[in-house]
């Protein structure tokens, strides 16, 4: 059998048309925004140099350790503790069965853009790509602030609870070495899961952080308000531009103050709290916390319809966050709407809002609802209008692969305005992921280019390099401020 | 930058393959049935001519407004007073970047079709264009009998509440100047939204405009179902030959009729009613009517899934129908099964019914339950069967468009019969939305000419003009009678 | 009118890149294991020859029903009295307006592969087309045992019920005549639905059967856990390799077992059994079934999201199974996470588990979901790992058609391991399916040919042909042993 095919992930790759290409060559040395991910701000502090492939590839990467499951591999390999390279072994296994899966290609692209291999891994080169990679890393040049260097990465946005301390924030802000003076940007984000939580255990013991970190004891529902405002300011005076609360779906119960207060009371005291008074309660802080972010211009991000630690086995073996995730199917809409109504209708109005899904089902449900918040200036009337003041998060996690960006993109296009876009982030905790904004930008590219080559809209290049610049960085740098 | 690319909207615009090309040959100059829309029938009675671009793009359509609001623009220039050329220079602004949204195909099919322009609308040429195609609006060709007359339209389909006079239409049909003689059917849509939706507000004062229109005082459920009879009756009279139910889900509660009875009067009396309660009420009405229509043979449309007015703020603003509407993700299958089983169960039997959903995912439910209720002639042993008895309505409102469309018609050849589809609707309140058939119609034959160039049905060129020419026109002149 | 294209379903039907062709060449001649099939035993047995294509394809096939309900046919043409070949003449009129439906390629590929017939079907060729096929079908080689050895029927897994006598399964696997020997194994599949469905009449009846079939008295709950695991050695001592499930909805309720044994008394006296009630004595029916499953390494099948029989007055007149089913929508994360989860807690694990849904939009769900369950080897620790022990289910009945199989697989290869898929059965009760696995493999050939035709995946064509051939064929037989 001979097969005939184009260069393997070559400089084409997915750029199926000249105008995709010409459109690509635009943007791909655009600086990278990389607005919601989940590095950890210790190892960008002590400018960290990662061992070996086995260590930045599969020490915390948990797409990487479900596929590997499903291949059949043992726990050992995975999470466990076997030696380094058998681990590397067992992943090589796995990605030459990964065809079809966003995981081949960022692999490669890691391989290409990092380490300048350009091979696909197998077991045949597996020794010599270990090797290669593993001098390379080594070297500063793949160092953390190399690696800021080499991907032009603007700025991050990390992902912080309230009680954080946010020292390395600080130590990077301030220069301090190890890593001393770089150019990106590494901002706070505002993530108040936990306080939220009130229906899942350790709240209780939560609420004492969040006071500890605030300076004042809490016990009252009006005093966790005024510790996560007090937290909030904290974090806009370290350069916060974003929050982010992690949702099944849009909580909307509407209760009386004292009713709340007395389910606080009663999660304060580890008693069991309802579904329904959860919701209230959520509902309450939720709407609050949109007003502090609106006064401040601060982001808010929902992240919708995750179903978290599926297998309660292995979250006692190995804890949250380990591969055990879905995609939930909830309802959205009625509650997402009466929601943001309530929220859009308080003195301070609706913050800019980015609302993600997990599950593909809700984006048309998303993408028009947002369409009933956007701006019209109506609550301030001499500032000017904000483009795309409401967002439909870029493909998030299990859809964050071809198909997933392209429907997010042409779905969003088809009732909305693509070009406000605020585009691709990575929500990784690797400092290996920056060409996943590379694959976005081809992706984005290629969809554009198609329907600039069948005629469905002008080969204008002016515009065209315009959107897709905008898309690749600038709406971003523009909407975080 | 060179980007090389087809000729913009072109002769071919969307038609891929040569097939495609042929067979839209066959079907572009058909005749548009178009059995739904929201035309107002006092412009058509007085054959309204437009001041301008402004008045005939912006002055109604939602679709617009909400575009433009997702770009930051003033609502001052949206709906507000600022002037006309100011709010044209907005939506040229806007409509810039809507690549990969229908309403930048539906602009520049508008420009091409009525005004002969065949530039993309900039702000550069924005100036002429509205001085051109002004120019054209005020002469007669463009009034709406010429514009009848220059897109053959056979049928519209207006949308009118029970209680209407109907005194418009009667001017239309009897050729009362200014209208005149004109050889399209203006033909009334029944639809009693406002008699069903007990549990908001104005349901009393409706029911007392209903008694009025009816002749005869509305105490009872009975009442109200003895007035819309009436109503149906003399619709029927003028012309009617379809019914249409907007719904956010099928409802399906059975209750006592003493219980519906009661609810009715809570309602009259200004009382809150549960949703289960109006659910109930609904159901019987609902049931009620489709008898009513089988009776008669009138179509029985039904609208699911859309969520309305989810800001608060601007329906106080703006009232409804403004831009605010969304999609909704209620489940749909177990009470449309039961609704439709309850319907076909009745002595009267099923009317011909036409299911759409503002939600893609419902496609695959409605496509399969409507299946279980097709025709099979066994209530009326001597006459033919019904072709196409039920319909799975063409992509409708947000799904509207070129991806839309193609979902629509996939899903529906795949599980159902797509040659006896009754095709395209405009839905629209414009006189310039005629080009939305062309745009269909370009869609359903580059879809068809995709599966006979790539061997998947043969390349009968008889049997694949007479699908597309039923598609276009003969499916629906025959299924509306 | 000139239309150009390629051969109708020709030598490189669905094929469309070299790297396709190639793969297919290199597939196209593995044997079939088409592990989920409503075959007919009996006519296993008897070794059955058809009549005429009336008998074989319109006997039980309510997938072709359906569509000529669509057309407008009378019933008598469909499943009454009319003359065979008056119904064949309907079928034909149908299959030439099914453009875009699975039946018209499934048709087609049933005429050349069984009969040598090239043409399609049309009113002018069906009288000729009827003599030559009914000709063949008296022949030995469409026999089913010709049958069987034309397409190399490896093994088909019928599905059966627990208290079924297994009489024929038996009667094949001595060989006897009519049958005699055979290489293609009939394996019984384990489906104790009518166990599962206290809500539905006929469940103390059934009861009964199941005690005569277990040679027992049923009183209790753990009286039927005790006939149903009795059973199901009989199935596994007649070679019983997998079991199946059909439920609109995952099940989940904990209740105490005394409640459940209330609800069990209740429904074996006729009355009425609540939802909720019914819920928990299936999650407790099931969570034991999964036990017994696993420790015999059954593969355990569920089949989720049909709703049955949604006309009443049909189902009064044809009873079930006569194409009067649909999609359904319920809401599946929850539950489903959550009965996996019970399973895989308790002692003998989770079985190997296949998740079939008949709706789309469950996807993305089922595929992330049953990630959380794949095997790491921690139950059992010196066994090898699983590879593929959760899988989801190949494109199912409504959802069997190209675009919804190059979906399912697209899906599964975007958040899992496409290499590790089982891939295609036919859930058929016809004889003539098998070219569903030719269609089937065609369209997984043609994906990955793409992908690899645009750079996606290394043109590594030892991989590759090992990748096609498994999903073909070796990862069925592996998996069910």
């Amino acid at each position: 059998m001979e097969l005939e095919s184009k260069t393997f992930m070559g400089r084409d790759f997915l750029l199926e048309t000249k105008t995709a290409r010409d459109l690509y060559d635009e943007v791909k040395d655009e600086p990278i925004y990389d607005y919601h991910c989940h590095l950890i701000t210790s190892q960008i502090a002590e400018n960290k140099r990662f061992a070996d492939l086995t260590e930045v590839w599969l020490g915390g990467d948990h797409y990487k350790w479900r596929v590997m499951r499903a291949m059949g591999i043992d726990e050992s390999f995975i999470t466990g503790g076997a030696p380094a390279y058998e681990k590397f072994l067992a992943w090589t296994r796995t990605v030459e069965n990964l065809i079809g899966n966003p995981l081949y290609h960022w692999t490669h692209l890691e391989l290409q853009r990092y380490f300048g291999i350009y091979e696909s891994l197998t077991e045949k080169n597996a020794l010599r790509i270990w090797t290669t990679a593993n001098d390379l890393l080594r070297k500063p040049e793949l160092s953390v602030k190399g690696i800021f260097e080499k991907f032009k990465v603007y700025a991050v946005g990390t992902t912080d609870d309230p009680a954080d301390s946010l020292e390395y924030h600080a130590a990077i802000a301030e220069g301090k070495a190890p890593i001393g003076s770089i150019t990106t940007r590494v901002i706070p984000s505002y993530r108040p899961d936990k306080a939220l939580n009130i229906n899942l255990p350790g709240f209780a013991a939560y609420i004492k952080t969040l006071a500890g970190a605030s300076g004042a004891a809490i016990d009252s529902v009006a005093g966790v308000l005024a510790a996560l405002e007090k937290r909030l300011d904290f974090f806009v005076a370290r350069g916060c531009r974003a929050s982010d609360h992690a949702l099944e779906y849009p909580p909307f119960v509407i209760a009386p103050d004292g009713e709340i207060e007395k389910t606080f009371q009663d999660a304060l005291e580890g008693k069991a709290v309802s579904r329904e008074a959860a919701d209230a309660y959520k509902t309450k802080i939720l709407c609050a916390l949109a007003g502090f972010y609106a006064k401040r211009n601060i982001v808010m991000q929902l992240h919708l319809a995750s179903i978290r630690s599926v297998s309660g086995r292995m979250l006692e073996r190995l804890g949250p966050d380990t591969g055990y995730d879905g995609v939930h199917d909830r309802e959205q809409s009625a509650n997402l709407a009466a929601l943001l109504d309530r929220m859009d209708r308080a003195d301070s109005g609706l913050p800019k809002t980015i609302l993600y899904t997990l599950n593909p089902k809700d984006y048309y449900p998303l993408a028009t609802i947002m369409g009933g918040f956007q701006d019209n200036c109506c609550k301030a009337e001499n500032r000017q209008g904000i483009r795309g003041k409401m967002q439909l998060g870029s493909a998030w996690w299990f859809c964050d692969h071809r198909d997933g960006m392209e429907e997010q993109m042409r779905i969003l296009a088809n009732v909305g305005v693509l070009p406000v876009f605020v585009g691709m982030l990575t929500d990784s905790r690797s400092f290996l992921s920056y060409p996943r904004h590379e694959y976005f930008r081809r992706i984005l590219c290629n969809l554009i280019g198609r329907w600039v080559e069948n005629g469905e809209y002008p080969s204008d290049s002016d515009k065209l390099r315009e959107i897709v610049r905008n898309i690749s960085f600038g709406n971003a740098k523009e909407y975080f401020g």
